[in-house]
């Protein structure tokens, strides 16, 4: 009883936080999160054993970085979505249309996510809003990713590979060398610019 | 016979452009690379078939995406050297020596790699050059590629996991879309910048 009352009242906190906070996130979105949580209930020992799903580290790094983590970020919820999505049980014919991506008249942007509506329903409608993020504002990133993941798939075996890769290596080599020695430059530059706006603004003596 | 000498010539010009702009190759690892070369021997019409092992798009990006996808390319050299050491076959007990990572007096830095000195002793020091720069200069880029290889491990189809990574979308959306907000917000203050700048160093009438 008592876990109940406190994870209810952790969620309503939450959604507060969230309204408060959440200037991107239509509340339509966070009402149906919420909804779904309670078909997605788990004790909350486990919810706050401290161990998210998601590490915030990379997010204290460079705004790149940032972005790059979070384009994979997407990616993820957008698998994992899909994966909940699977092993929600056969829509019976009655509830087949609740099968499609949202966007009728019944969860309209703007509209009121009902008590009955079905989770696929409400599934889809926070897959679609992730995937919208990601195709619009996370494109460069995506890029990136999948230069990342196709460096996984070079034949290690091959002479050709092997023979090409090493007549690339000084280039690259080059590159990384540099791209380090710019990184360092810009700082030691940025350095000097804070102690000549520190010079600047010391009231003379 | 035209194919070899064309080969040749390559090399060569290769190992002349390398020394010129490499500032950052020692010309010992040039030397290093070249010898491999003769023994990893592909025709050129594979080597210059305008497919290379390592994309160049990435590195026309942000500094600090290239910087990640560099991180990325020098951990597949290890993989890859690593795979075309074990290929090698296994030294006798005359030159089991060589198996140990260089730093011998043989190739000490600056010392000269004999033409007699075998594959695998070579391989070993580009390796160790390629490990240095990894570890000295792109730890944060490997921290970043560790946490995106972190993502692919997540237990989809866990209950808990599915729960609390609901629960943790609405800051990370949240998170996401403001990220997005802060780069157009930066672009614009560089334009406006940009734009004042023009403004002040032209003629006045």
């Amino acid at each position: 009883m008592v876990t109940t009352v406190r994870a209810v009242v952790c969620l309503s906190l939450w959604l507060v936080v969230c309204q408060v906070r959440g200037s991107y996130i239509p509340p339509k979105m966070n009402r149906t999160i919420y909804n779904l949580l309670q078909h997605y209930k788990i004790p909350s020992r486990e919810r706050f054993n401290g161990k998210p799903v998601f590490s915030r580290d990379p997010l204290a790094g460079k705004m790149e970085a940032k972005r790059v983590f979070m384009g994979g970020v997407l990616e993820t919820y957008e698998k994992l979505i899909g994966q909940m999505l699977k092993q929600l049980p056969t829509p019976t014919p009655q509830t087949a249309g609740s099968n499609e991506l949202p966007g009728s008249a019944a969860i309209a942007d703007g509209g009121e996510v009902g008590a009955g509506e079905d989770v696929r329903t409400q599934l889809s409608y926070i897959l679609k809003k992730v995937q919208e993020l990601r195709k619009h504002r996370y494109q460069e990133q995506e890029k990136l990713l999948q230069e990342l993941r196709d460096l996984k798939h070079i034949q290690m075996d091959n002479l050709v590979v092997q023979s090409k890769a090493l007549w690339e290596l000084p280039w690259l080599y080059e590159e990384a060398s540099s791209l380090y020695e710019i990184k360092m430059e810009r700082r030691k530059r940025r350095r000097r610019r804070r102690q000549a706006r520190r010079v600047k603004t010391r009231p003379s003596a």
